[in-house]
């Protein structure tokens, strides 16, 4: 089966959904910010967990739906936390409409994702739920210590790893679990799609980290070293904080991470320059192949026909060789 | 059996309650919002509500809690809002911290409620999440058109009404709703039960728009007046606007909306004469006592012995007596 029918199960199920009416300050930036888009990777996910053990997969698409409504509505209001005035390229809702009406339709938003998950069958609807919530929790804990990293410098790999884990990758391992749920396999096999989600998302994040410095101008997207300028603490500053010890790169880092006025062009240069010198995009490309691998290997395990798998390693390596 | 119980079951499950650990950002502004206080209400009927059905009411303590941190997280995220300086007397939890810290610890508090909704049982479970999900939606909502109403003059009775419905007692119908449901009580007592709560919470918010204005400065704890002094869309102002129509007060009354600076005690004490003139109070008085007694009446249709009734029937009084 080819990977274009989950995306394709969801962008129906979204066309369709009305998550509300009245007052239309309260649900229409639901709409808005569900109509912008994004790549749909973790309902798709989740529709791809579950056809590898049922004919049925399409029992998965409204709980499915409610992950990527999860994380839509942890984007509205991280961008108020952010002060971010763009999201995928339009005005953020806060921005569009006003604080007040982001924190509440973000509110709601999170109920609405609640109410998607009620599709799945009674006899699992517990156990969905307690998994949604500690990773509902997991991720608030993640954007939280992404929050604190930002006034500390002496953030460690091992800290980061756990950050990233929790804001962006038990939510991927959710999705593939929540397939695994619903299609009802063993709980060996749900257990592996978990690992399977958070080691993927983990390399996922470490690509972006990747792709903020070294992306291609051209695909990116963004504007390349947007990461750099804004001294955000990736993998890559962590660690090139971590390899300058000592070194003559110790005190140049230093000074770009408190210059109060520069340059953003002859930032970014420089920066990667001293990323260059210390190797570390080599040190972040292992640790994210680490990571891919380790997901990787457990999909390998996951106790189904390959072709069942296929439509899942598909987006897998298009996750790993992604330019955007 | 004496209401006091309840509220020490309450009280008891809130010491022992741990929301989460780490980061301490996202889980300490639960814990100090819960320890605030407040009268507790929502939770302790919905045990009452339970033990009019149920010797085994205790089992209903994590669900009815779950309501009250939903209270709690509304309190938390409206304050933002409101841009509220003090909650209770002690400043808010966006004062305290900051915005972003509200927000998200409000978001974490949120799933919290869902969290503690788990302890109910399996076979009621998905009911239970659903129409928590709804009266959810439906608080957002409340919230979202309390909001609305700051910037119009022309906000109806029957608007205003719907707005405290959605607000304020869709929740406290919920709370004994839930009771019922927890104790297995019949649809038709269940339903019944949510509508005493619905008309109960309608008088509960009236008797407060009635207390802002003339409660006795010695008991209320607020400053009397408030409302006059923000111009606050309350059951009172709606209906001194209705009826000062093409009458002397209704240029006097917009005058003093319209005013940009004012002696506040002068303020309180010419718009209290406008009400007093046409005769608001009574008005208001009159409608809050409407719906009281619906609450009242359907309590007494209720299929139950009296005395099982008695701590809900004694808890009634005490809001419409109450006097802060």
């Amino acid at each position: 089966m080819s990977s274009a029918i989950f995306f394709k199960a969801i962008e129906q199920e979204i066309a369709r959904t009305q998550y509300g009416e009245s007052p239309v300050e309260l649900y229409e930036p639901i709409a808005y910010l569900m109509s912008l888009g994004g790549k749909r990777m973790r309902p798709a996910i989740c529709l791809m967990a579950a056809s590898i053990f049922s004919d049925d997969w399409q029992k998965a698409t409204k709980p499915a739906l409610g992950v990527e409504v999860f994380h839509n509505f942890t984007l509205m209001h991280d961008d108020i936390m952010d002060a971010a005035p763009l999201r995928r390229g339009q005005p953020t809702v806060h921005e569009k409409w006003n604080s007040s009406v982001a924190i509440l339709s973000g509110d709601v938003m999170l109920v609405c994702a609640y109410e998607l998950m009620t599709a799945v069958k009674d006899n699992i609807f517990k156990k969905v739920i307690r998994r949604f919530n500690r990773t509902a929790a997991e991720v608030c804990e993640g954007q939280q210590l992404d929050m604190n990293f930002a006034s500390r410098n002496d953030v460690s790999e091992e800290e980061y790893i756990n950050m990233i884990r929790l804001k962006t990758s038990v939510l991927l391992g959710f999705a593939l679990e929540l397939g695994g749920m619903i299609a009802e396999t063993s709980e060996a096999n749900t257990q592996l799609l978990y690992e399977i989600g958070t080691n993927i998302g983990i390399g996922f994040q470490l690509k972006d980290d990747i792709l903020d410095v070294y992306g291609d101008p051209e695909k990116f997207g963004k504007q390349v070293g947007g990461d750099i300028i804004e001294n955000k603490k990736t993998f890559l500053l962590i660690e090139a904080l971590a390899q300058a010890k000592g070194k003559p790169e110790e005190k140049e880092l230093a000074q770009w991470l408190s210059a109060q006025s520069f340059d953003k062009a002859e930032k970014v240069k420089a920066v990667t320059n001293i990323y260059d010198t210390l190797g570390i995009k080599q040190m972040a490309e292992s640790k994210m192949n680490e990571f891919f691998s380790k997901g990787l290997n457990d999909l390998e395990r996951l106790e189904a026909p390959a072709e069942r798998k296929k439509p899942l390693l598909d987006i897998i390596y298009m996750l790993i060789e992604r330019e955007n």
